[in-house]
């Protein structure tokens, strides 16, 4: 027998507007009743894998000790695996599809221990079309494991490093300038960077010039003046703040206000920081061309 | 004292964005407070009695053993009664207003045992008005069947012949030409059919053409050519694929994108499926001109 | 030690598309695993006190014993507080930011007891940044609560008369007309008065006129007939009605249709009720300038 769990953590693109997330938790509640769903979120924009792997790699650190199940899989009744995959000597285990969907929150577990790919029949629901592995596959092995089962009884253990990677963009970063990417927008318009405080030059400038552009107009976009300030609330009105976010990573801000709306920033588009003012290019480091992505704490234990 | 149980599943179209699913999970939480609340959806559109009514019939082979809780509910302070209906010997209960919205679960559980009008004074919460009877009639109801209270102490005895049925319809099927309703676009755009794929004429063709119209306007619409699939993936880029869904039913989808959208199709168009190529009309056996729906899988037990 | 609680009612202006209730949820789950977390609502607009304040005083006559947490917060990481009140002799406790969110559900649950300014390090979570309090303060908080920390142990005294008030706009009434506004429109299009049936001269007519205006156009808007209904099944299609709803207030209301979408009503609009046809004008005692804002039952116990 494996590990016993308690919490099973619940991601994926299903919305709550239809059944789906209340079916999967109703496979659950029926085959292991002791477990508790928390929700992560449901609001994963449909088949966004890359976004459901940033919202996993940002909660990772705060999960309670158990199962995570997370579910963004356009490639659902494929071949593309389903897995399992220990974190933490066992005291987690990610489950889902093998997409990239898990690889960010598994490396910020500390990495993957044992996996196996969900091939065991009798550890699945029977089912009319292969459409719905959540309900069929991924509820019922997360439910498995909270009642004890082993991970090795679900299917066959695949070689970790064979896992699909997960792509986590990484800034460029010199004296006076940072490319970075909008990683993120939240409901209030906060628009994350996927680069820290610390990933910044020493005595890079207190004040910024921001460039946003799409992908596919790099030389169009917005150019914009923005600030370092530690909350919301120091952001005068019509202003742009840079700040520490809940993460840990910079984010364009304003106050009381959506500053994805009013630059019409997207996910993935680029932002070109450049140090204004006082403060710029004093680093004699010199360039560096590569960060680790550290989102938020890391886990426990 | 009657059968004690533990869940209650909970469907709705009071929406999320107001606090009525937190207040009757509330009340419940203070009447029962052993009991567990899955949520199935609350995203059914407001006064659609129909949408939640499939919906819930889509859900109920999954459910938990328990109280299946179901409020849409746009005749609320008429004299439409509040029922609590048993079925599977007691396994389960459904509590909702009569109005057709349980009708198609009560059937896919095998039909109705006991049943009963909510009228029950002691049962209910006083309240100053009538508008909220999922918080003053059936969340309570819901509750106390938790705790043991006996299906016949929530009010009188209803003769389960004499429930308001539910209207699901049903296709007209011949050789070469299937006249089917959209049941169901889900939150990916899928377009659910009331047609399962064994109710197609045996050697019915892979490839098929499908015309869309609204019932306002049967001759116009749209009219487009579509393949069998088995999973989402097998679609071509643009094209329609015909794919068995979690239901068992057929569905219109695309790959990665939203058929609905892309077709403009809504909930109770009519679309009518004609075989084209290869293998349409084999089957001698002539016209159906009725099936039964068949909504994934029957309760267990 | 304090007293140990199970239930955490949680209402917030996150929404549920990011993972920010996910995470909440999470650190509840982790610290104390006992604890149900009952979700209110977490639809709140973005920023909005006030909304939220309306909300959870509708709620609290509701809410289970223990603790309520809530948070909309656009001072985040600023120096206004966060705070925990006891209420009702310590059955509830409400946790969230000094800010008036509180105030109208803590004077409904019948007036502050204790209450303390959440400073204390060591029932906090570390945190990269300062903008999610909820995760870093509140969470924790209302966490510790249920394992039964006592408040005073969460940081220093508050004087309760030193809180920060709510603002509940007060009706102005006489015999024929009351100026009333819209207090909330949810999620059919009904559309909330602060004004109670009792709040109404003995004798007001059944049938009133109501003129619905922006605070910034007062002299613009939209004049309409309504009549005094029971249910919403009783208001003539395309009509509208005034309806006793489920907190005990006047609702402007139609049959299953949005009458806020037919009026173009917002939140915060004046709403001119004037007595017309036979009952007008027969109170002779005269005009009333305030009443209580009596929203729905009062607490148990």
């Amino acid at each position: 027998m494996g590990r016993r769990y308690d919490t099973i953590s619940f991601l994926s693109d299903y919305g709550t507007d239809d059944e789906f997330v209340g079916v999967v938790k109703s496979v659950v509640r029926e085959l292991a009743p002791h477990a508790t769903v928390v929700d992560l979120t449901h609001g994963i924009a449909p088949f966004d894998v890359r976004a459901g792997s940033l919202a996993l790699a940002r909660s990772i650190g705060y999960v309670a000790s158990g199962v995570v199940l997370a579910v963004v899989d356009p490639g659902v009744g494929t071949s593309r695996r389903g897995v399992a995959i220990e974190v933490a000597d066992g005291e987690g285990v990610l489950v889902g599809p093998d997409n990239g969907l898990l690889a960010p929150a598994v490396a910020m577990a500390g990495g993957a221990g044992r996996a196996v790919s969900l091939t065991s029949a009798e550890h699945r629901l029977e089912s009319p079309g292969a459409t719905f592995d959540g309900r069929d596959v991924f509820g019922p092995a997360a439910a498995h494991l909270c009642n004890g089962v082993d991970l090795t009884e679900l299917g066959e253990a695949v070689d970790a490093d064979l896992l699909f990677p997960g792509v986590v963009p990484l800034p460029q970063i010199d004296d006076s300038t940072v490319i970075a990417q909008a990683l993120w927008t939240d409901r209030f318009g906060n628009v994350q960077l996927n680069v820290g405080p610390d990933d910044l030059p020493p005595g890079f400038a207190e004040t910024v010039e921001l460039r946003f552009s799409a992908p596919a107009d790099p030389t169009g976009g917005t150019t914009r003046v923005a600030s370092r300030v530690g909350s919301f609330a120091e952001v005068a009105t019509g202003r742009l703040g840079l700040v520490v976010d809940s993460s840990g990573l910079l984010a364009v801000v304003m106050n009381q206000r959506s500053a994805a709306d009013e630059l019409g920033v997207e996910d993935g588009d680029q932002v070109v920081v450049t140090a204004l003012g006082e403060g710029a290019g004093d680093d004699p480091a010199g360039s560096r061309v590569s960060v680790d992505l550290d989102l938020g704490r890391r886990r426990r234990g």
